[in-house]
């Protein structure tokens, strides 16, 4: 891709709003616009580090034997009557909105009840059981205060994903799949080292839920660890009682912000009861379906990262989410031409930077945007028969022999 | 890909408020689940159907140099306003909403102004033009009445690229181009050979609009047309004028119903003057940016093609956006070992019947589901050392050397 090509350019200043780091890099980098507070455009660069993350969780979910389908955003009240998730007293973040031939219509801030009265077309008998759907889908939640970017917004992209089973072992089985699945997703991002399994509130139906944490200084939220032993609670469970259970002190935890970047629930019959999700079993006998919800924030993933590994000089991308893998420099007209062959042999891997600009500018744009390696042709690397190649994480820098280069084998 | 892994099983009925074929099909065949009036889910098979079009039409717009973003759905009123646009009385079909923050959002039905007001950040100078930016979004529109299944609906996808140019000439240029993008789209979707682009309503600003429409008995639209001349009218440009001016009387039109699948739009200045959309050109001076717009309703397109290749017994899928490309049913143990095998082997290509059911009930669901090719794998099959291969749009059936079939190669 050339850049040159590509609408999205630097800008010298984010919004003034803007308090996240990771939010201020990625506008000026030219990954997301700022359409209101707590609402983004994601432009070329930003929706291709999207969908990368998007297909990391596509694979491992696939992997585990799950179903993607898509659920409409706009939501008919009456099953979330049912749950008493329809009132803005009990959930307090809907957008709702009118439908010009009469009635009230929801924008969807999550899918358990939409979902459990689909299923309810295609469970009749315990021989269509377990089904574990998810989706990619547009959330919409309206927030009282938006902040911290893509991190915590008023639309964003979700994947969620549901498990219907016929009972809590074969739940509890899928659950630690999905459990694997998620430790995976985020080795593969990039946030393996630094994310904690935490145990959380399970609500008033499960005494615990899972939260996967990511820590970061700026995190919302604050989890409580003790490495010895392996335990990892969220602020909420650090209760006298719950100490207790771990046989921990509190003083034998230490704290540290964290972002949520995932989290697991047992629903049990939570919302497969009030709306009637049930399944007849080998007996003959009607049974209600056990379920389990599992969410990642897409987007607020991709912030995370953001947030996570950006420096002085700007964003920092593991290789596995970067837009594109290298991000390619030529001085010189000797260097240029083989900067042009280069692109064009390898379109979806490198960003080439063929504007007409000082090299001082490409390289502080190429530190902005935060293309995990850096190639860097010039008249000076050709002399020697090479290209410069610059790791944007570490700064380390190397020369490789051009042929090596042009191949993308070093 | 197995059958009897898919919670989406077929259906007996449809909703009774159900009258379009495509729709009553759609659904028996679980491909989409109706929340509601005007507001589909999409199914697995459903989605990735949708997903094949959505490919074709990235890949041809890619193709003349198109970049990809996302916008948000959520839209502040101040762009609106500028242009007209915001009042209920101005554009009918607003959903609305209130942010807890104070104020009223919209839920973008289209999205000219705010692509327009995006690109003031980066249109600055006359080297910045032509931008073509697209993206693949969910549309919100109130309609008073949904009908025609996803051929019309509340919620949709659609296609829609924005091109930003320095004057008319570059302008129709670009035009031209994306005319012949369409016509190749149309084609790789199956809807090549009776799908018209026409003449229709240019608005305040153009003399002319195109549409592309796709004849279908059950389409809401009329066209007029004379094929000898190749002129093609939409129903709301044959006036008196309008006739002299392509020299033809209305008694030397045929007319015929005809479904919309895709718009194309001179705007010139209409967005970029209000919204102040400017550039500098060579020689220092202003200019307004020359504005364009082009749609494809993804979901629609889905809906025109399931509704104009359907028959008596089911779907019927162009090969290019059907979900899988064979639909394997086999009969007996050794059948099924091979079919075992071949699927493992293609499942990306393979949708296996593989359910404890009988062969008829089998066949029917295939023929209902629409799969392009059907292999058969039975005793009596295997006895010739072949098996049977179907084609769902013609029913012509060929027994094939299994040898063959199993590397999906005759």
């Amino acid at each position: 891709m050339k850049l040159s090509h590509s609408f999205a350019k630097t800008l010298r200043d984010a919004p003034k709003d803007e308090t996240a780091k990771s939010a201020q890099y990625l506008i000026r980098a030219g990954y997301v616009h700022k359409e209101m507070a707590g609402v983004y455009d994601f432009l070329p660069l930003g929706l291709k580090t999207l969908k990368n993350i998007e297909n990391i969780i596509r694979e491992e979910l696939d992997a585990i034997g799950c179903e993607e389908l898509q659920m409409s955003a706009l939501q008919n009240s009456e099953p979330w009557q049912k749950s008493g998730r329809w009132a803005d007293q009990a959930v307090d973040i809907w957008f709702k909105t009118k439908l010009a031939s009469g009635g009230e219509l929801g924008l969807a801030p999550t899918h358990e009840e939409p979902i459990t009265t689909l299923m309810k077309t295609y469970i009749k008998s315990y021989k269509d059981l377990p089904i574990y759907a998810y989706q990619f889908q547009t959330k919409f939640r309206n927030e009282l205060r938006a902040k911290s970017g893509i991190m915590r917004t008023r639309e964003f992209l979700m994947k969620d994903l549901y498990s219907f089973c016929p009972d809590e072992a074969s739940h509890n089985a899928f659950y630690h799949k999905v459990e694997k699945a998620y430790k995976r997703i985020y080795e593969r991002v990039g946030l393996g080292d630094c994310t904690y399994q935490t145990f959380a509130s399970g609500g008033i139906f499960s005494k615990y839920s899972h939260e996967f944490q990511t820590l970061l200084p700026v995190g919302e939220d604050t989890i409580y660890y003790n490495a010895d032993k392996s335990i990892v609670l969220n602020e909420e469970v650090v209760t006298p009682e719950v100490l207790d259970e771990f046989d921990i002190k509190k003083a034998d935890l230490s704290s540290e912000n964290a972002a949520e970047v995932g989290n697991i629930f047992t629903l049990k019959y939570k919302y497969s009861e009030p709306l009637g999700l049930d399944y007849t079993d080998k007996d003959g006998q009607k049974n209600t379906v056990f379920m389990g919800c599992y969410g990642i924030g897409v987007s607020r993933v991709m912030g995370v990262i953001a947030e996570k590994f950006a420096d002085a000089k700007g964003l920092v991308w593991p290789e596995a989410v970067a837009p594109y893998k290298y991000h390619l420099i030529t001085i010189g007209d000797a260097a240029a031409e083989i900067g042009q062959n280069l692109e064009s042999a390898h379109q979806d891997t490198i960003l080439y930077d063929d504007r007409d600009l000082r090299p001082g500018e490409k390289f502080a744009d190429a530190e902005l945007m935060g293309i995990p390696t850096r190639i860097v042709i010039s008249d000076k690397t050709l002399e020697k028969g090479c290209a410069e190649i610059v790791s944007r994480a570490t700064g380390e820098t190397k020369l490789i022999p051009i042929e090596k280069v042009t191949n993308l084998d070093w």
